[in-house]
């Protein structure tokens, strides 16, 4: 198993903190590791306090399944086939702001996780910060 | 940042007390402070108890996303873009009745939360308590 | 059941706030009910947020089983018949400011809860607002 | 109330880790503002994963005493004052290694929390991330 140092989840919070900015949005930040450990976090002054653990629970729940927390979310709905998964692990989030870390070797190596405004801008920040990893 | 006085929570719990008996409604008030720290609590005799918790969470969940909790409620709908938040944070509750509560300044100081009848009368105690801030 | 009503909690909390203030100190009151509800509570500005639940928590315990808190901390001791009974209702709190409330016929109608001192000061503030019910 | 910037707790994670590689050792380093909220996190790489949440709990720990942890430890001994206090606040760490940060001024800002090796080593890497913030 590969896993993100804390240089590169210095690197990741870095660039998430830029787009936030470039965005004129404040928001908080959280990276975990493939073992969904929490790795690093940064709560940008101002920023929802409610979104501290919102960041947190996206970056596991992207990394719990592996793919986008948004991806999840069309199935957790009424009737859908994965619905209301989110009692599970102690609380998911499955609106979009969580994303896989990879490495240039395309391995899984963390999630970031992002919340603070609206899901679009939140996913588009949590790319950000995916994407500094080259 | 500013933070709620218990002189300014007692204010705000004898207002929203007043507006309850106003409506002719028995009511659980909880107020919480910048950091979403519970300052000062009152349960009017023959509330319904399930709401004591209820109020708690509408006031920090108003203070968590800085907005009435009502309006976090119409984006977490199904199918809403935020769909199912309320397994956050330990339980947020995004129905009426949770209100924040601002200085003269306009600066947010902590927020109050109301639960015991309709989610009309929640939300118009609550926002009595926080306009006895003046 | 005897229950304690807002206005009784509310004498409670004014008696101990007073009993407070005499002894210059900062402390958070809880009152809960007969039925561990809880009833009113009080944070005085900056008393210690860790005490904001563990007020609660003495109040709930010493409803629990109907003895000051401290006494069932003498037995919960390493190798007392009650080891570890903190574990059960969701945490107790053993050590002294959890004290009951009764009417003047005796009966229970609740319990008072404070911490943010000494355990001796919790306590005193505890009784004096126990006492309040005259 | 004051609170501290994500500027400053990174400020305060710089010079945590700086100790932490100065005693050749591995921690987890978090930083909540004056609410006890999380601000910033570090967990440097193959630090022990156990001590994620421990050094997040001794940092609420401190700012909800508003003392060092290890002072709190003395008390909650079997036979103290406060045994079995870490039954409160969904759980408390209570033994050396949490901090309050303090500004120029003296008023408490937050605290720090660290975690990873002996409890010496946690308070020393604790204490000089306090001292960042001149």
């Amino acid at each position: 198993m590969s896993n993100i140092t804390l240089k590169q989840a210095e690197e990741v919070l870095a660039a998430a903190k830029a787009k936030a900015v470039a965005l004129n949005t404040l928001m908080n930040i959280a990276v975990v590791d493939s073992g969904t450990n929490l790795v690093a976090f940064a709560h940008m002054d101002d920023a929802w306090l409610g979104s501290i653990d919102i960041a947190q629970k996206k970056a596991r729940t992207a990394r719990y399944f592996n793919m986008p927390t948004g991806e999840i979310g069309k199935l957790s709905q009424p009737g859908g086939s994965l619905y209301n998964i989110e009692h599970s692990n102690g609380g998911l989030i499955t609106f979009p702001g969580g994303v896989l870390i990879k490495n240039t070797a395309g391995e899984i190596i963390g999630a970031i996780g992002v919340s603070g405004d609206t899901v679009e801008n939140d996913h588009a920040v949590a790319q950000a910060g995916a994407d500094a990893i080259v």
